[in-house]
């Protein structure tokens, strides 16, 4: 496969790093903007602040009211969306190249001169609220985010969306400090891709970003969470079935061992999980392994929803193929599976300007650089039965942490 | 913004219509292959058929067994999706481009060949029950289902997951006859876009369909149904509101007056439901207002999720924007901000190889051709606020239906 074709950086005096790259052949443009500004730097009894933050931006900037900036970016035929995760805010934006530098203009106003009116403060704790509400009606995704918050050690697990407690007392005057905290440049990294000019889009990016001030890095008190056994009591029909182990970070020279071992856990539609739990034996629909990774802690998360009949077998099944691959390691065949499956992904994911320009901004997060297609595929292909297979005995010791969401807990190992 | 570069069609003897069109620059390619075996075509009291046999069609082909099959995919880097929707079975795939005619050979097999073993009939049954009963999680789909479903006549809003009682009782011999009767060349459409070798293509296309046995047309028996006013009751967090009414189908010279007043109304950020709903109001997080067309019909469908307390006023205002829609008309302003998220929205599309295939075989269902950006780009510029008011206008008489979803009903106008 070809190396990717034209990747450009820039790190601006004060801290912001620009990671851009030129797709020839097409007409879009995309960023993605992570500023350091997720729920893990939130108050631990402010939970939601990173999350109604990132819509009180949009709600009225620079010159323009809320009305008058959704039309703004609207009038240019943007599809972007603002969300908070655990570590980050992420501002995201696609539209025609032709289209990126005033776009670029609109959400310089939204991140360095929001209007952070008070009078947009209770539709946005409503909103806020609400979603907290639908999580509760979906307990599929609930399950995941109080999984990670019972793995990762605090703050590292927090849920973007909070808590009723944090959402209902945080004032405008929080909010606005958060801001100012949290919203720094050093730290931030714009990745860029699609129909771009470098030059332009480098000067550009200085013009509008160049006056934004450093701050201090916020200090993180980590603290340990747990329990590593829990049922959360829910009267769903369905029971949600959520594990964790530790494996190896984005950074770690284990990354590619740690990726192939995860995705041939439950990666793809012949991967181990699929095959024992849902084609054999008809447990259930969804049923999967996925791999995270922040910059000094990774997982393996496990995910499966099925009926209250089925829930303990699935459990149990997915338990002993958690067992299995460290235990019996992995074959030929399913690494070459594994193989073509992440070497065909990542080139598709390549043609989109948009998924692109996420992954030049989370690999210059966790590495500092850009890998090419040509590295990833390289490494994948230096991998072997015996240096899979020894990684993941290697984590078969680890800890798992495992959640269960319900009507009944299930009998589950100490 | 230029022409489609280079669109090629074929209609082989059976009835088989291929329609791909090569991307350059771009390695991957996908396909869409439009089966005419859609819910609307099981028996009355056997829904779900379609949607089992999407399944079971993949467990075991041609000359391998479930798991060799999967593997097979897998070993190509194929990501791959099977589902039944109302209309059509769809089967989905993209990989890289070298491995196109490969994916092709197993996909003629799954569609032509497949095993259908008894011994798979079980764990399929469970997997179609456990689906049902995910969706008793989900309220927000289980409206927008129960909507289509009370909206449509029948067979035309039949959800494709179909009732538990049809599922129970599907016996293998008559998933077996519908296979049969629906899995037919006539009325089918595969559409492939990405790197491909037009001359190649078509002949193994040719090669690997020619030989499928056209079958007559299935008849059916249109029917009403309704009610236009229903609650269901459902010990939910969040009412649900979902609303539809008829409009211009794609074939019809209306359509791009419809679509724009469905946008207008609440297809992007700063539409009328997102701006009096969730921004002035903040009555809740998820509203939207989208277009569907079939062949002879097409609804505007309306969602919003919200609590108890804040869901009448959010129906009340959902239904005042569609009234003010049909009785004010458009303003120039917010046509041109339509124009321009849906040119930018076709771009996007367009770059995408998976999204395209979609969209070659969609437009061929609908129109017996494919619409090039030019010709959609040039009618959108052709509307003007008349045109559009006019035909929103037209529309207002139309008769609503509405369906809400939760612990108590709401006040419904007549």
């Amino acid at each position: 496969m070809p190396d990717a074709p034209s990747i450009a950086q820039h790190t601006y005096p004060n801290g912001l790093v620009l990671v851009a790259e030129a797709m020839p052949g097409v007409q879009s443009a995309a960023f993605t903007l992570l500023l350091p500004a997720g729920a893990a730097y939130e108050a631990a009894d402010r939970g939601g602040a990173a999350s109604m933050l990132s819509e009180w931006i949009t709600r009225g900037a620079g010159e323009r009211d809320s009305r008058e900036l959704l039309s703004a970016l609207d009038n240019l035929g943007v599809n972007h969306g603002e969300s908070a995760q655990t570590l980050h805010t992420s501002l995201a934006a696609a539209t025609l190249g032709r289209n990126l530098i005033p776009a670029l203009e609109l959400f310089a106003d939204i991140v360095l001169r929001p209007h952070l009116d008070d009078d947009e403060i209770e539709p946005i704790r409503a909103l806020a609220l609400q979603n907290l509400r639908s999580l509760e009606d979906d307990p599929g995704t609930k399950v995941i985010y109080e999984l990670r918050r019972r793995h990762f050690p605090d703050p590292w697990g927090r849920p973007a969306p909070g808590t009723p407690e944090g959402v209902s007392a945080l004032s405008p005057n929080e909010l606005r400090a958060f801001h100012a905290l949290a919203y720094r440049p050093n730290g931030a990294i714009l990745g860029v891709a699609g129909a771009i000019d470098w030059p332009e889009l480098r000067d550009a990016v200085g013009r509008l970003f160049g006056d934004w001030e450093p701050r201090l890095e916020p200090a993180v008190q980590e603290r340990p969470t747990g329990p590593l056994r829990d049922h959360i009591l829910r009267e769903t029909q369905q029971i949600q079935i959520a594990l964790a182990y530790p494996t190896a970070t984005v950074a770690s020279p284990d990354y590619y061992r740690a990726r192939a071992a995860a995705a041939i856990l439950g990666g793809y539609s012949s991967a181990r999980l699929f095959t024992e739990v849902r084609e054999k034996r008809g447990l259930c629909y969804s049923v999967y392994a996925s791999y995270e990774s922040q910059r000094d802690r990774a997982a393996i998360l496990c995910y499966a929803g099925t009926s209250a009949d089925r829930a303990q077998q699935t459990l149990d099944v997915t338990l002993a193929e958690v067992e299995r691959l460290g235990r019996s390691g992995v074959e030929l065949e399913e690494l070459e599976t594994m193989r073509a499956g992440l070497k065909s992904s990542l080139v598709m994911a390549q043609e989109s300007s948009m998924s692109r320009s996420g992954s030049l901004a989370s690999d210059w997060f966790h590495l500092g650089r850009v890998r090419s297609i040509g590295e990833i595929s390289s490494a994948l292909d230096a991998l072997t039965p015996e240096s899979v297979s020894d990684y993941a005995a290697s984590q078969a010791a680890n800890a798992l942490t495992i959640l269960t969401l319900g009507p009944n807990p299930l009998v589950v190992p100490k």
